[in-house]
């Protein structure tokens, strides 16, 4: 963690940035190991180059940092909210941020710790940090996309001991009741990275159903979008079935997923730009006549979150590099009727990529 | 939820406020019906007394706005993020809020959204709208009461099935994942309010610890912290085991925290504040010699949220009103020996408490 601290500085003075300031997150996480609930009580660490984290906690919370074995400077406050100001005064204080430059993460501070914050530092400008972050966290090691081979691998398995035990009249909700138990028999860890989106008929043209009490029917597109998280990093896995026989129309637009998602895979390789990739799939669901029908981007970067850096969609010069990983996931959503989607969780190699995911990617039968 | 929405006109009205804005949160699906994952994509709702909810979201999202039976205005966007500030601009152009008081959730609502907010409404002031919430939530009706019963019946469920399979040497995280899958087969929703906290021997004595791979061993204390999920209202429940025999001590302690969770609950009564509660569990741990050893306030409001008002604390002198709900949650925390917690989560009723939590609060031996 020290480690990752230092290259933290670096990013942090490439972005003309003073300190980052993070609440409990993936990023936290990542730059410390330590893990909170996103709870009414504020939790802070302020990250300063060349000084150990200061961060501002409940008392009741602080235990946790004296399981660490690097320095970090603490400021616990107790149950009563009017003492939280003054822990936070404190820490920017002794962190000499009462001004300056300090960087954060939208997409994950709350108003509660920005105001803290703003009152603790009031000379401070508070900026977004996140592509420095993602400078950080993008291209994984090792033993990250190791961790991730494995996540992929117990999803697998999961839905495999999941499928036969679908049948139509089954409701989706029971579903996905089903395949949570699966993924941790299969040793996913417990705390999922998303509950699994199961969705049948004319909901499976939604693709971000919540699971219903719909049941199951003959003819039914069900998608299955779900992932198992081991030792912090997750996997994130699409794929369309058939409730026994299904209409052709909707086995056309299965078989056209199945080729973008091939052109998008194909086109992954370092120096290619994301949204290259993006057009790779879109391209093939637009010569067949379905674009108006692909209503979202083709991937998104994939770790310690379901969603992160690098965003495969129009638009996104990022070029791609050795490491990064992301999931290519094309689909065709018809309304009223039904939708497909199919999604590969892959790493780009130094010459291509690996897909960490290879279930059958064919329009498979199930439960009638 | 157009009702809801009539009462939050009231409450709005009250705090002089013109408006609230919330992103996906318990408090939306409240008032609205609506779910969102918290993405790098904002979700904004806008309401205004006596107009329809206005909403910016995902075009990819928009689905969900199209099974109401109750009328909203919705700005839909695209994949590219540079698109996303317009829609902003026009709700809240839409809904006349450029400028004026508008409320909003601190604890939830993130830097992306306000940042959105504050661009689209400059003249704008944000503000702390949390009280008049809890005004509107505070208080159960009884659908919501009953929701709680169930979510409450299958955790104990749930916890009577795991307990026979608990024996020495086995992890705190195998016992959390059994855990788990007791809590889905007993009915709770797979969306758990939190992943459990499971924490034996030293472990116990961090009243947030995560389940670890420390194997559990005969004399130990055992913490299970954990809850199920039923309809959107949840179930926080934690009881205390002794794996084998436990020294005197520890035993002594589980003793305490029985009685001050018994002194907690025969407090509890419409007009009684919260910090009485609190005081009734906090003086037999003090009287005990224990007082600095509790070091947590007594409980928290539970419903559509694992911690919401009120806060049964010090310093919180609001009375209890029948169809609250809170836990009452005393413990004793020894550094390096073990601790003791024991939860339950009622209900103030006309001329007491129903408490929905009644699984056995002896020191019960497992596993050894």
């Amino acid at each position: 963690f020290p480690g990752r601290q230092s290259k933290l500085a670096t990013a942090l003075y490439n972005a003309n940035l003073d300190a980052l300031a993070l609440n409990p997150s993936p990023s936290l996480k990542y730059l410390t190991s330590l893990e909170f609930h996103l709870m009414e009580r504020p939790v802070i660490a302020l990250f300063k180059p060349h000084s150990p984290p200061v961060i501002v906690l409940p008392e009741l919370e602080a235990g946790k940092t004296r399981q660490l074995d690097y320095p970090v400077q603490i400021f616990p406050y107790g149950e009563d909210p009017d003492t939280w100001q003054a822990a936070f005064r404190q820490a920017a204080h002794a962190s000499g941020l009462e001004s300056g430059r300090i960087g954060l993460e939208p997409g994950r501070m709350r108003v509660l710790e920005l105001r803290f914050l703003e009152e603790a530092a009031p000379d401070a400008q508070f900026l977004n940090a996140e592509e420095s972050i993602a400078e950080l966290r993008m291209c994984k090691d090792s033993a990250e996309i190791k961790a991730m081979r494995k996540a992929a691998q117990i999803a697998q398995h999961a839905l495999q001991a999941t499928l036969p035990k679908i049948e139509a009249g089954m409701t989706e909700r029971q579903v996905a009741a089903e395949l949570t138990q699966q993924l941790l028999r299969a040793g996913s860890e417990p705390e999922l990275p998303f509950f699994p989106i199961v969705s049948g008929g004319p909901n499976s043209a939604n693709p971000h159903a919540s699971p219903s009490d719909r049941k199951l029917q003959s003819g039914d597109l069900l998608v299955i979008d779900y992932g198992a998280s081991y030792q912090g990093y997750i996997s994130d896995i699409t794929r369309t079935f058939a409730v026994g026989q299904v209409q052709d129309e909707l086995a056309h637009i299965h078989a056209i997923v199945q080729q973008a998602n091939q052109a998008g895979r194909q086109a992954v390789q370092p120096g290619t730009t994301a949204e290259q990739v993006d057009a790779a799939a879109r391209t093939v669901i637009e010569q067949a006549g379905y674009g108006e029908y692909f209503i979202h981007r083709t991937g998104h970067g994939l770790g310690m979150e379901g969603h992160e850096p690098p965003y495969i969609r129009a638009g996104n010069k990022l070029k791609l590099a050795a490491g990064m990983t992301f999931t290519i996931e094309p689909g065709i959503y018809l309304p009223g009727k039904g939708g497909v989607r199919i999604e590969d969780d892959v790493v780009v190699s130094i010459d291509g990529l690996e897909s960490l995911t290879d279930l059958s990617r064919e329009l498979i039968r199930v439960g009638a």
